[in-house]
């Protein structure tokens, strides 16, 4: 073993992959919307068709209409909607209805509810589900992205403006972002130069 | 259309799903390690087996060597390794060498070169590959987790210590994180309470 090792500590097969993005997902079960806090989220494509994933627990209330409509919503949540979120997050749409968690509206595919007050929402179809012993993960195929016009800069996404909601589940924490600290493809160049 | 509706704009079907944390990947390609920088993940699962999704386009070099030996790291970068970090995510293995970038060890799974130093590594093994028409989503089964000993508090990792790097592809840069926010699956009991 390398000398670095005595820093090094093995704390099991954790899933340490945080922070993440806190959505909501929103869909239609029952004839009304719900909404359900997923934050284990994924991207799976970076090309045309945009595919994102939804890790969601067999168990949830959700999952049944999501199959049924073969449409639903992934809505980014901003620090300042952090209590409906984790509401939707904690209590199970078979205790309460949480129709009226938020306000929403009906896009093109107009079967999925889209939460008006939020900065960024993306309407899915369907495109497949990958099947695990516990879990649904829904495929989603983004068909329309809505963006509030206050998070836009120039017209293009400002992510300082989004204020985006972040999970940790190795914690049980919210975060926010902080500051800018570099720009892609691009602070890498600098690598072996000033050494 | 509701009121609410004058403050949206649609900008086409984009994927807006950031930040995500940024991984550096560790796989051994040709019988050297090789890193790619890979922030398009995802968590698939919530209890054990922990899944984790890493979308990688098929033109990448080191798809082969994660098919050839079923094993691979995936390891957290901070703020403090973006440097490197966006290296390897800029240049590819066919182009340039990059197996001395970072320091490396190897655990249980002797062929997943893991990055000594940065703050989390999780060594995986090749659980499926979920095919897309550009796109290998490589799934990994995580079989240890390392952390440095400086990012954790009472044995458990801090995230604020992690300093973790963030991508945002929307605006091309990455960030870091911020203030604690709240408690998950608590601060949602004030929803309706104050209203």
């Amino acid at each position: 073993m390398k000398e670095v090792l005595p820093l090094k500590i093995k704390i099991g097969n954790k899933n340490v992959l945080y922070p993440m993005p806190v959505t909501v997902v929103g869909a239609m079960v029952n004839g009304r919307p719900n909404f359900i806090a997923i934050a284990h989220v994924g991207i799976l494509t970076r090309h045309q068709p945009h595919l994102i994933s939804l890790s969601m627990s067999k168990m949830h209330y959700t999952n049944a209409g999501i199959k049924e409509t073969k449409t639903f919503s992934i809505n980014l949540m901003s620090v300042e909607n952090m209590v409906p979120a984790d509401y939707v997050g904690t209590f199970s749409g078979k205790a309460v209805d949480k129709s009226q968690v938020f306000e929403v509206f009906y896009g093109e595919l107009k079967t999925a509810p889209i939460i008006a007050g939020c900065p960024l929402s993306m309407e899915c179809k369907l495109y497949d589900v990958y099947e695990l012993p516990q879990f649904d993960v829904f495929i989603g195929e983004i068909v329309e992205t809505y963006a509030d016009k206050n998070v836009l800069t120039d017209g293009k996404v400002d992510l300082s403006k989004v204020n985006p909601l972040l999970f940790d589940m190795t914690g049980i924490q919210y975060w926010s972002i902080g500051k800018a600290a570099g720009k892609c493809w691009n602070i890498g160049r600098q690598y072996g130069k000033s050494e």
